[in-house]
């Protein structure tokens, strides 16, 4: 009789402070047999370093390397990747995959879970995501009562973003990395700039919160988002605040 | 000289689950002399019971009761909850405030952090929120790429439900509870009703995920939330999986 499959585990594991890590990702973490992360090409994990002093030695890692530029990965990275998790779940071993902020909230994690989805027992342990994370570096309350929110990617074009924003009681942009230049230029023309925040690193060492408005297009590192509400104005004042 | 004002932590406790709690939260909530929580008129409170096992003898609890009407809390319970807090506070007591989920996503906390954040410190604790609880337990992978979300109460009146709900690649419509009726009518006639998964009770040992479709009205409970997708399908089969 072939040994039972391992079990796959997609493991939210917070937005960057590691004890936001929730308890049952760190009992998860500690039970599985091989961890799983991705990593630029050349560099480390953020998805490891955020549970590294959790990662016991015994425990094997497989490194999932992404090209730094920008677009989509490859789908063979993807094809490559399952297949190694479904190589160790055929073996019986159960597997995390550490997954930064929140697995299903625009997790790469997602690419692997559709291929795997069907063939394997996958849990999904929801994590804190960047998006609330954010709203409290910024104190920033982010909805209540009646109000809609929208999550608008950076990366639409200038006319799709102005749509959108155009019509949000509140707006989280995110993606914002390369295009701050391009969102500052639509928050500007729909007026609704002097009510932008931007957020760096939220829960990091070096978190950094300032109005939108302050910041220049080549500040922005890949993990910045910014949040809008009409009706509210951030004078261009403190720059930063941890 | 007077004693060092209290700090108040807003503290994310997760949609349910009590081993979705942080590190931080756990810490934070072990290191107060005071715990504060919302509450029906009559009986128990939801965010106390999720993290009633680590809750110590030794440490007060200030009540918030709420009526259960619907419609907003009267405006005289947030103004003599925040003096009690405030009153707390004044004394050097850390106050620890707990928040089902996330507390600035639709968090009653709001209220009280608006009527304090101007004269005392205040830490937001970001938590796992319905969110991405009701998108992991649909096993429904959120938002990828360039999508967007549209977060939308159904509280909203029929023609700005149908406005908005029509424009959303992916919409997360919180605050379901009795308004299954007016939600399944409009995303009728939208043709998106069978894209759209109904959640209960995420996380919790009675979660419910079933095609919004086979919901009848008068089942949804408050703690239940829709995710729609464009361009995809839920069967009315299997009502429901732990």
């Amino acid at each position: 009789m072939p040994a039972a499959r391992g079990r796959l585990f997609g493991l939210g594991v917070g937005p960057g402070d590691p004890e936001l890590l929730t308890l049952k990702a760190l009992r998860l973490l500690r039970g599985v047999q091989v961890i799983a992360y991705a990593a630029p090409e050349h560099g480390d994990s953020f998805a490891r370093a955020i549970v590294a002093s959790w990662i016991e030695g015994h425990q094997r890692e497989i490194v999932i390397r992404f090209p730094m530029r920008p677009g989509r990965p490859p789908i063979a990275i993807y094809d490559a990747a399952a297949a190694a998790l479904a190589g160790e779940l055929d073996c019986g071993h159960d597997v995390a995959l550490l997954c930064q902020g929140d697995p299903f909230f625009y997790g790469s994690f997602i690419n692997l879970f559709t291929r795997l989805a069907d063939r394997y027992r996958i849990e999904i342990v929801p994590g804190v995501s960047s998006l609330t994370a954010c709203a409290a570096a910024a104190a920033l309350p982010l909805v209540s009562r009646d109000e809609t929110l929208a999550v608008i990617p950076a990366t639409l074009d200038e006319a799709e973003l102005a749509r959108r924003l155009g019509d949000a009681d509140v707006a989280a942009i995110v993606k914002l990395g390369r295009h701050v230049a391009k969102v500052r230029r639509v928050l500007d023309r729909l007026g609704l700039i002097d009510g932008a925040i931007y957020i760096e690193h939220a829960t990091l060492a070096d978190q950094r919160v300032a109005p939108l408005a302050c910041i220049a297009p080549e500040e922005a590192p890949y993990f910045s988002m910014a949040l809008v509400r009409r009706n509210r104005s951030h004078a261009c004042r403190a720059k930063s605040h941890g």
